[in-house]
């Protein structure tokens, strides 16, 4: 992980036209920006350092984002409309169901002193079970800029957790997120790679016990975590457990979502390859977006539906 | 919580025979002291304030005991011997099937300056599943004190987790770990009181649903969450809903545990409150032991154990 602002790569004299911004990435731990020119190409993209404990506080993460756009020397960047997904607090939620995207985007709520030219792409709130997201609406938008007729599910991985949501006729129907990685998080040891968990054998033998008795997940990971104190695993290993125990738990539970329907996986790295060969176990073979793609393209739609100043 | 040290009550010229410390107490959230005479009477008790995430760690508690002592006088506190539970790391663990405690306690391991009169009592491993607890050890031996020939389970509430433990003819044959307890720690808003659960509705409401889809822990707990962003519930409430479905996932992933069996629950506070109304709904009403009292009892037993020095 990058403990700073990287990644700008502007080219000169680009005009920028809007910033995309993903406060809900759930791959490298920080807010991802981009800048996107008036051909619709990305002409810098980079990562924000994260503020505060995963979910995006408001104001936590602008002055990261003005110091970015100023190493990039984006023309005009005080004027250009930031676009922004996962953003909690800045836009009322939408209640489902709805498409992912309301037909226009409103400026911010809230009063922060970049209000008037950042657009939050709404979360969305289901009543019952009660749910509520932010990142996936504009993942699930950018599946469907590309597939407008789909009709399954879609499983967005984000910072936290992971959200699997059914979406048919060009409307969320009905979704269910599992806290999944805020608890992997909160109990794995620090400062070890993640590695390629799909060939990890730990992953691969902790899974199926994992979704063979998946009312089991808290007592998985108190031996998971035992066995390393003991000395038995390596942190490496005790990651794999955890990752397994919790994707093998809640694949059982979301066993109604992907059970007989399309499936698409939205997501980055080894978690979204762990996931992928875990769905695989079961004879799913998902199709896969890259997650920053899925955002971008989300975003892009949204970009068309800014109110006019 | 006390933020400093707190609790001292020394009668004046009392001498302190031995110290008891509690590093795995679940109710108060910190480490828990006891200044014992002669006579074997509690002579002091306090808190001392919390070193670290939970687990002790190795010297983390050790100023905070000292400070203590001074400020209760002890006489001859430098010389009296203290024995610990919960203590990580400062003696090998011992296998099971054994009773929970060894024959001879040994000084600590691992070269501390108190080592040669702190005296942990060392946690137990179980081989497969993996497990391996600390906390649990005194407590066991504080129960079978006054009841040697119980033969059922015990299930120990500490900090971090719980464990269910099945005892029979003074051995631990075997127990099962779980870390509801961390993560309720890592996911519940923090400066709420935990209030009185097992009467909240919310808890009763909450603990069906976990009971009956068991496998769905993750996304209970996300569901709560996101009713309280979603301001449907209150931060009180949210909190009773995290812990009704870590409870009732626990109970029912340890159905094997408690079904047909004599049961003993060892807590302190509203947490074992909710673990036995929960217990109740089940039709099982376990005999109670308060924490403090279960620790103390097994240190006592431990105390007639020192290895001369």
């Amino acid at each position: 992980m990058k403990s700073d602002v990287d990644g700008g790569r502007m080219v000169a004299n680009t005009v920028a036209d809007w910033v995309a911004l993903d406060l809900a990435e759930g791959a490298g731990g920080g807010a991802r920006a981009w800048v996107i020119d008036a051909q619709g190409q990305v002409a810098a993209e980079g990562r924000l350092p994260r503020a505060g404990n995963g979910a995006a506080a408001p104001g936590g993460w602008e002055a990261g984002l003005r110091a970015w756009l100023e190493g990039c020397g984006v023309a005009g960047a005080p004027d250009v409309p930031v676009l922004a997904a996962g953003a909690h607090g800045l836009a009322a939620p939408r209640g489902i169901p709805c498409p992912p995207l309301p037909e226009r985007l409103l400026p911010a709520s809230g009063g922060q002193a970049d209000g008037k030219r950042l657009f939050p792409v709404p979360g969305l709130l289901q009543a019952s079970p009660p749910d509520l997201v932010h990142g996936a609406a504009a993942r699930i938008a950018g599946w469907l800029a590309q597939a407008p007729a789909f009709d399954g599910v879609i499983l967005c991985l984000q910072a936290g957790g992971s959200t699997w949501a059914h979406v048919s006729a060009g409307e969320v129907v009905s979704f269910q997120s599992f806290l999944s990685g805020e608890i992997f998080a909160a109990l794995a040891p620090a400062g070890v790679d993640q590695g390629n968990l799909p060939e990890d054998p730990e992953f691969t033998e902790a899974l199926a016990g994992a979704q063979a008795r998946p009312e089991r997940l808290a007592a998985h990971l108190a031996g998971a975590r035992a066995a390393l104190e003991a000395g038995q695993i390596s942190p490496e290993a005790v990651r794999a457990r955890l990752a397994a125990a919790l994707i093998g738990a809640e694949l059982a539970a979301a066993r109604p979502y992907w059970l007989g329907r399309d499936l698409a996986l939205i997501g980055a790295g080894p978690l979204a390859g762990a996931y992928e060969a875990a769905l695989k176990a079961q004879g799913i073979t998902p199709a896969r977006m890259e997650e920053g793609t899925a955002v971008l393209a989300g975003l892009a739609v949204a970009r068309g539906r800014l109110r006019p100043r």
